[in-house]
């Protein structure tokens, strides 16, 4: 049976992604929301930057919308490549550079995870810490 | 006497377009509009992606704005070409990339098709198949 | 298990809403979505206002979002009552008036049904229909 | 000084209004922002509404934008008062219903916390337990 993140553990994968965040220096805003992209629980570290409040958010729920991390859209999304012109669609919410993920128990999605604050490649690394307490929480 | 698609046309080629879909497993979101660009159907099939139910709307929209299939406009949008930018104009929602068709009768535009939910090329793939329906019907 | 309905099981909702609506004269925008508000299908019948294709979107979202039949927030958001000016937030997607209904599947909200397209009472007599048909098809 | 209120500040205050929103029975959204309005922590709990996703968020916003807790917003907004209208300024982000507080340190807004979820005399409750803990921290 797939269910939607519980609070309980949204809370828990975000304190995975703080803790690994304040590692590496770089305060950020991490959400997590359920499969239809809807917001579950959204922390804003001390002195994140404020337009990571709604790009956190967008990427949670970029990848949700589209299934994928969203790191996977970069390359598509380029002037000249097939997908050129997507982060403007679907009401702007489509974020085209990495920080979002899919959550998945059993190969279903049941939630996305998502960091803005630094470089893309930080961005990954810290919504990656969520994801590995994730995957701790389900095995 | 130029006429509006039906709904009972309209899902007549979502039907047809939804088999073809199928065939090529790409679960997809597809809409059929007014040559106004307003909705007349739109059909979500089980698994296509959430970001698909405004793109393929969108498309349709574009389609009837612009009076061409979306696809002709990802070389003039592009970076260094002569309609740059397009895609953040009129609110947004005009798509650039294939997958929505002007539905002609007698040379008039009468509605259009669009299709969400896979690469840019199967979009165009599932959006034919309702083309080609509604050109059984016209003749 | 709870399940989001199925494409086919909106199919059928919306024909047998559409036949109401055919029976009692009031061409109308038929609308199934999920339980998180997104849309899963939506009809235009010919000749149904413009404005209820939005109408009637919004109240399967609001059907949705608040977990209660629309009609149920007409009195409480009247000036002077508890929620006066709900019907503005939410991005104003927040529909108070009835025609959007959830559908509930052993006490679980599984997806929502609206119609918009003529007098209030109309347009709920039309989305019963279609619960009605939801209703052989759960038992 | 003044200082805005910190990440761990925000949790301990929504951890409080979870506690009683639970003992309440009453599912809610819950979130702190800053003085500017702008998001440092927002909790949906399990089963909260949809619609109180961006509710709480707004209700927060608006404690900050108006300085002042949102019910007193009710009386003057009703059709024939002073600020009659007043729910659709500022691109819809001002609720006029209760559940939102500024949070005071020394006669100075350091922040603001919001609930959304249930009756507003309930959302109300939830949200001062949130200001019963911000004061057991100033003091």
């Amino acid at each position: 049976m797939t269910e939607n993140i519980s609070l309980e553990t949204a809370k828990q994968l975000i304190d995975a992604a703080e803790q690994k965040a304040d590692e590496i220096g770089v305060p950020s805003v991490i959400t997590v929301a359920n499969p239809d992209g809807n917001l579950i629980a959204q922390h804003r570290m001390d002195d994140a930057w404020l337009a990571s409040v709604n790009i956190s958010r967008n990427k949670a729920y970029t990848s949700a919308a589209l299934e994928m991390p969203t790191h996977e859209l970069a390359e598509p999304s380029q002037p000249g490549n097939s997908l050129y012109g997507l982060q403007t669609t679907d009401d702007n919410r489509i974020v085209v550079f990495g920080g979002g993920f899919p959550l998945e128990r059993d190969g279903e999605i049941v939630g996305t995870i998502a960091s803005s604050g630094g470089q893309v490649d930080e961005d990954m690394t810290v919504a990656r810490a969520g994801i590995e307490q994730f995957q701790t929480l389900v095995h």
